[in-house]
């Protein structure tokens, strides 16, 4: 057990170190409640292992009282070093962090096609690394860990996928793939959990306990903040908002089931309609054809308005689903498309607020987050920083025990 | 911050006491990871105040290192009483449960009227619990607390309902009103929370950390236990499942909207829908209906099974939502009455299984634990014991600090 406390205590240290970014040791004990006795012995052992460094603090002389410099603890930037991928249809999205958060370089990168076998994508991925890395005058033996985003069902302990868009197969050892393929551990989740983990870390979501962060691009996907921790389900496929269903016996979806969520606000969905029209011309470029429906239904045209109020009304109806269920103090859509732009309307919000349980309270805050890619590999950065963290501590804990 | 760890370790001890029945002190350090010296400064603290006992540990003569007698700490059973009570649209059901959670007492009562005024419920309730306490040879004064269940949308931290099916107002401070009606604490919580607290204090959610509690009962709860804990939502209102939609602009809801999953299932919707078949008798029973229509779908009867397969199917639906949304290990449907029977079926289940996101591995867990009124009143009693053992935990501090 006194195993245990130790693992707890350093565990709980670094983190507060790195979110204060810099802490006498003084503050953390009485933030975390750890005696100095402990503070003192465990951030020796940081020290020690690289992890942290003292900094004179800004602005202030020495403790008169004990002639002492005073020093504030930091993450040491330097002692690791980490990237995060975000795989989306068509391209690859990097960036590199160093263990403090701070960003190295990014790059993004076009793909040729948007399924690829395991072994090809991690090949891919793995050139792209190395461009970044040495677009920012680094080295590939310095990267201690990679994070990937990719959506589908993702066990996130094991980096197993059990199916995604991007893999021409299921049920593959992806993370061991790719750990395989660049040398480095490398930690898989789910592309919206990566998203809910990023905007815990440095976007919207740093001052709540309980959010939901909703994505959308060509699918939809969540991510789910319960108690200040992502919740993953027990199977690791929890959070598949897009598959919910929002019609018994409804339309089609590309999961072959029927009456999902995505069925009515994915692109391929309002594609499917649109060509339905007369005269619409199916050889049309889907891109082109997406953003004719949509001037269509603002200037006026009565089917065009059609599909594109029948997809924010669900949408809608599903984010009230998701109130009605979670209760959630914020929720937060996030997708950097202006194509979905009539699925963020307030029109649709609106009708959200209506369709959940009326209490004399205020509805809960729904805040509308457009970033682009990089704050997807941001957040697959910062899942890996957690990660990396881990196995320092877990090696500090060899030496030391 | 020495106080916060005090009080951790207080409450953690206590629980862990409660639920290991017997213990010896040792194996409470080593369970818990509190040092040997502050289980004994704080056991000795329980004994003070009567919190627990010693007793002689079963078939075990001295410890002859020491010369001493093994024991085992207990729950002092007489150390606090409390009652549970659930409100259903026609009864009371109440337990008389001592500190160690034996059951002293119960009672089942009828009322008069389904809609009450928050201090007539009150006074019905004091009713109630006099002739429990009374029927089990024990004294009002005796009582520590009482837990209620009722149903509705209810903030369980204040004791707050926002609206209840059994309340002629909105926005009652109703654990207010039954403290002073009562003259000890009364601890209001949403009833489906409190069958999912039952679940996991002496049901089939003991040995799961991740589990959902559907209750059906004239309307659909919902009780979500996430992380250990039960998840109430950031207003109280979470967990609202019977009200999630499953129709656009569907069937009329008993809660003014459109389309909610009660306007499908609840026995009112079925109601509805007998009544529209030529022949029909709107002066019938409605119990007698119900019952009417659930054997005519039994027997063959078309419009019969028609109404009852599609309140099934709604149902499956809104199950597979869950699993899509929480992959939990487990689904719990809870409820009493046969006449819901339809909602249970095989067919059901395996049509939920049908409608979640398909992985190579086995869908969450389904049982069905037919319960009477007497478990739900035990949810609630279980309730009042923690919110008891809270106060008794407190006062100790008072004294000790």
């Amino acid at each position: 057990m006194a195993v245990f406390q130790r693992a707890y205590g350093r565990r709980t240290l670094l983190q507060h170190i790195r979110r204060a970014r810099r802490i006498p040791r003084i503050e953390l004990a009485e933030d975390t409640g750890i005696s100095r006795a402990t503070v003192t012995t465990i951030t020796a052992e940081f020290l020690l292992g690289g992890l942290i460094e003292e900094v004179a603090r800004d602005g202030s002389g020495s403790d008169a009282r004990r002639g002492r410099p005073r020093v504030d603890l930091k993450i040491r930037g330097a002692a690791r070093l980490v990237a995060g991928v975000k795989v989306s249809a068509r391209s690859l999205s990097l960036v590199l962090l160093d263990f403090e958060g701070t960003k190295l370089g990014a790059l993004e990168t076009e793909l040729t096609r948007s399924v690829f076998s395991p072994t090809d994508l991690a090949a891919v991925i793995r050139k792209a690394v190395s461009d970044l890395v040495q677009g920012a005058g680094r080295n590939q033996g310095e990267i201690s860990g990679i994070g990937v985003g990719i959506a589908g069902v993702v066990r996130a302990s094991s980096g197993f996928v059990h199916w995604s868009p991007s893999l021409s197969q299921r049920n593959v050892e992806f993370g061991a793939v790719l750990t395989d393929a660049l040398g480095v551990p490398a930690f898989v989740d789910n592309d919206a959990n990566l998203v809910a983990v990023a905007e815990q870390a440095f976007g919207l979501g740093q001052a709540h306990s309980d959010f939901i962060v909703v994505t959308i691009e060509s699918g939809v996907g969540m991510g789910l903040v319960i108690g200040g921790g992502l919740y993953r389900g027990t199977r690791g496929c929890g959070a598949e908002f897009g598959h919910t269903k929002v019609h018994l016996d409804g339309a089609l979806c590309r999961c072959g089931q029927r009456g999902c969520l995505e069925a009515y606000v994915g692109d391929y969905a309002l594609l499917r309609e649109a060509l339905t029209i007369p005269g619409s011309d199916p050889a049309t470029n889907p891109g082109e054809q997406i953003e004719a429906l949509l001037t269509a239904a603002k200037t006026g045209d009565v089917t065009a308005k059609s599909i594109v109020d029948r997809a924010g009304r669900m949408f809608a109806m599903g984010l009230a689903n998701l109130v009605n269920i979670f209760d959630p103090q914020l929720i937060i859509l996030a997708g950097e498309q202006m194509q979905f732009d009539h699925l963020y309307a307030e029109a649709v919000i609106e009708e959200m607020r209506k369709s959940i349980v009326q209490i004399d309270k205020p509805p809960p805050e729904v805040v509308i987050h457009k970033w682009g890619n990089q704050m997807w590999a941001q957040g697959a950065a910062a899942y890996a920083l957690d990660q990396v963290s881990e196995i320092a501590l877990a090696e500090l804990g060899d030496h030391a025990a």
